[in-house]
Parts: C-alpha cells; structure tokens; sequence
C-alpha cells in the first residue's frame, strides 16, 4: 500500500559546516531533529541548505548519515535537483533508495532561456533512468535563484506522461496568486503545490496546497507547523499574523546566515556561523539588531540549546 | 622555466554525445585533433561544450583519455568551474595535475547577487587548497548565463592575492568597451583577456588582449586562427570581416546544435547532432537553412570529414 503523501510544514533544513568548510554531520543532525521534534518535515539540500555549494558525494553522505541516526525517512524531501542529467540520476536514486518522502528537483539551471520541451527530456530522462517505483519528484519552481521556470505547460505534461512520479511542487516564485493558479490546475490531479514561504499558509491550506517549505521554519519551525494544524480554526489568522512578523523581520537580512546566526545564539553553539563561499556570514552588528527586533516579537527557539548540547555530548 | 602562456584562438569544444547521451570519446578525440590541426587551442568543457550538463566525472574522464590520445595538454584551457567549491577543488586539481595551460572558471554561479567578498573567498580557497604552482586561472565572465559577473574590483584584489595563479579572463559579455576596460586596467599586470568570440578579435589583440575563445572556433577555426596571426597585416580587417559574416549567420539558431548540426553534415557523420537536455537539436529545416546560408559566404570546415573518418575506423 503507498504511504500517505507528506504534507504540512518542512523546513530546507541549513547545512552547517566546520571551520574548515566541511559539513558538520553532528550539527546537523542534530538541528534535523529539533526541527522534526518541532512537526516539521525536512526538505534537506535546498536553497537555504547551501546544497549547489556542495559536491554531490557530500550531501550523499550526509543524507546516509541522517537515516543512519534513525531520523524516518519518510519525513524527508532531499533536494536533488542538479545543471546535469546525471548528477541528477544518480542523487536521486540515492535518495529514493534510501525510502524518502519525495525528492525536490530543481530544472537544469545552467542554460538560460531553455524550451520546455528541452525541461520535458530531462525530467522524463530522470524518471526513466531512477526507474524507481518510489520516485517522488516534486518540481522545484524558484526563478530568482534558478532562472529556469517549471511553466503550466511543462507540469501538464509532465504529469500526463508521469502520473505515479510527479508528485507535487514547491512554488518560490514569493507570487501567492501564481501559486494559487498551479494549485487550481493541478491540485485535483493529486499534484501538491507547497508554497515556498510561510506567508500565504492559510490561504495556500485552504485552497487546496500542501502547505510550505519556508527558509525560516529553520528557526521558528513549532509556530509555522501550528498554524499549519490551525487552518480553519478561530485562531489561524492570528497564528499567520505573527509568522508573518518574524518572516518580516528574517526578510531585512541575508536568510541563510542571518538564520545561522540565530542558531549559534539560541542554540548556545558559536560553530554554527559558519557558510560556505559565495555567501558571507552576517556581521555582529546586523546579528544583534535582528535578535533585538524578534526578541520585541516574543521569539524564542524553544529546546534548540538542549539539542545542541546533548549532540556536544 | 615558466612555459610560455597559452594565446590566440581557442575553441570551446563541443562535446558528442552517443544516442544514449554518454559522452563519445572517440568523436570528441576527433574534434579536438581537427581543431588543433586548424590552430586552435582547446577550451573543453566551457559553455559551448555542455559541460554543465555533464557531472564532474565525465569530464574528468574524457580529459584523461584526451590528454592519453596525446595531444599537448598545453593546448588546453579546460573549464572547471562549479557551483560547489569542492567539485571545483576536484576538477581544478585534477586537470593541474595533466600539465594544462590553464582553466578556464566559472565563478559559483547558483547563488544571485552575491557578493565580491564572497567570490573572493571563494576563488582564494580553490587556489590554496589546489596549492598547485602550475595553477594558472583564466575567469570567466559571463553574465548572460551564470548570472554572476567577474567585475573590476574582484580582479584587481585576485591579481593582488595571487599573481602568480590569476592569469586572465574570458569575457563573454559581448560587450567589446566592457572586454577593453579589462584589458586597459589588467593586462600590463601580465592579466590575459580573451574576448568571448571572434567579432572584435583585431581590436582586441591591437588593444594588447589575448586573443579570443568562441563558440564559432568550433566550425570555423582555420579562418578565426588565421585572422589572430594577420591583425596588424593588410588583410586583416578583410580576414575579420568575414569570420564575423560567419559568426552573424550562427547567431540567428541556438549556437550549440546548430554547430553540432554543422559537424554532422560536413564531417559526414550523423550521430554528431545529439544534444543533452535541456537542449534541443535544430529542426532539419533550421539546419538546410543555416547550411545555405553558409555556403553563400564561401564557407568550408576543410579536412573534418577526413578526421572523423579516420576516428571511425
């Protein structure tokens, strides 16, 4: 019997990395576990998760070590997605093996302006190839970053030719009514449109969606998953109103450091403030004002600095 | 003693692929032979070569079985740039290791709008942890594509950091005032710049550039080589017009397979025209008219059918 498709609220989880750059399995599984205790899925090797700024053999090995800890790979939605085909083939197939959830699959993004018959090849060449019955793939919609766009078109034929593997997608296209048109073309054909941040969670649960993979569920992932369980109740919209008020603030730094940052403090673990080039950490100054502006919110990441320690020990 | 360094025209060899889309190492032997005989050097694994759409081992790879087929490994400038900088480390050191003229590197191009610092950072460890004396950096600038500019600033502290490793740039900005600002601020550091194509290749060497690298030096070398030794000579503006009548015909198809298309037909071997997703092939159609239109100019690919036939036997 097939398992239940994830839902809800997943987290790209941040890859953290030692002094030398190397990634710091402890760390991480240890954050992958305070993020699961919090009800958040794990979307590991995303865009916040520094994935395109390691190796293949790298994030293969840290997703062996994640189910290694015992962490159900069933709430696991590994980013996959790379410029070549077979990159592409053989992480995917990593993955699904190992039994995950899904796989996130960014298009080839190397080539600028590509057909979509061009995009149809490539995913189908992965389907073919992972020749997987468990294969998952959720299309990775995110133009800012990629340039590649997943288009209406390309998910119709996509999802003709490929009913069992093309699952759903995550939209960071940061556009709610472009999400919303993917969710009223597809939703009823069981593809899952998850919004790429937090900010339309209401909106995207009740039209239909799956709910979000958002950056910042890395360190406010109890109330995001609240609101998610939420939807409908008196008490949604408040729940959306201050999600939306730590995302604003998240907003006014660069995400993926500045969300470092935040853990190194409540976490109690200076380690974690460590990037891989291109990106560069956050400075004191922007650290201090960002904790000084949630902290007015009533922020807190609650049991992050005992899952910290106890990983330490 | 230092070798002299690599100059002139050099082609961004366009990769085979067999029906099942692996590389073909025997036509890509071929090629690279064809072009060197034509007096070109051998940018493998740029833009043009799909190299992007191909995982680090491939490449590694079919450089090793080039440089086994035993052509100079100096007339080499292999791109090794990825997004990741341990892919990058690999292949950078690897190629090294062959005795390369040098290679040819993207800066980290999944991450937008980052900045100098970051690439700074970024370059800096992949030439400490090659920790190669032989390194020798040609970056590539490109921002059509990779999205990511190589700018002035980031040069000029490169240069600084390490003279010795930093030894010139591509500069596919199709932008030729752009190319001689670079070669104006840089190239009386020893700085070698390259401009992207052929179009201002006398400007280019007469302003104390270094040539050029260009998609077309794959169909028409001979005619672009020979230009870069006549600048300066009578006939060179004429020569120069008519590489650029050529190139103005390949601008109007999607570059890669129509010049695929163009080495199936003239060196009589069909299985040169397969493309990897998320590229397409050109209709036959595309490929009638860019030949008519080619030959209406006199055009010619002299001796590639004798290469490719030998290669197949």
């Amino acid at each position: 019997m097939a398992q239940a498709r994830i839902k809800g609220v997943l987290s790209p989880v941040v890859t953290p990395f030692k002094a030398d750059l190397s990634p710091d399995t402890r760390r991480f599984i240890a954050h992958c576990k305070w993020l699961v205790s919090q009800n958040c899925g794990l979307a590991v090797f995303g865009t916040n998760s520094e994935a395109n700024s390691m190796a293949a053999e790298e994030r293969m090995a840290l997703l062996d070590a994640l189910v290694a800890s015992g962490v159900d790979p069933q709430r696991m939605m590994p980013g996959t997605g790379a410029c070549s085909l077979t990159e592409t083939v053989k992480v995917t197939a990593h993955a699904t093996k190992h039994g995950v959830a899904g796989v996130l699959m960014l298009p080839p993004f190397y080539y600028k302006g590509v057909s979509d018959e061009g995009l149809f090849r490539h995913f189908s060449e992965v389907v073919q190839r992972v020749g997987d019955a468990r294969l998952r793939i959720y299309l990775y919609h995110i133009p800012p970053v990629a340039q590649v766009p997943i288009t209406h078109a390309l998910v119709e034929r996509l999802l003709k030719a490929y009913p069992g593997q093309i699952a759903g997608m995550k939209d960071s296209s940061d556009d709610w009514p472009h999400t919303k048109s993917m969710i009223d073309a597809f939703a009823k054909a069981g593809f899952d449109v998850f919004s790429g941040n937090e900010k339309p969670l209401v909106e995207n649960v009740k039209s239909g969606g799956a709910g979000c993979i958002s950056a910042t569920a890395n360190i406010n992932p109890g109330a995001i998953a609240e609101t998610y369980t939420k939807v409908g109740a008196p008490e949604g919209d408040q729940l959306q109103k201050k999600i939306n008020d730590v995302r604003g603030v998240m907003q006014g730094y660069v995400m993926i450091p500045a969300m470092k940052h935040l853990i190194a403090h409540y976490g109690q673990d200076p380690g974690w403030t460590v990037v891989r080039p291109p990106l560069v950490e956050v400075t004191a100054e922007q650290g201090r004002e960002s904790i000084a502006k949630l902290e007015a919110l009533g922020f807190a990441m609650p049991g992050l600095r005992q899952a910290m320690q106890q990983a330490a020990e």
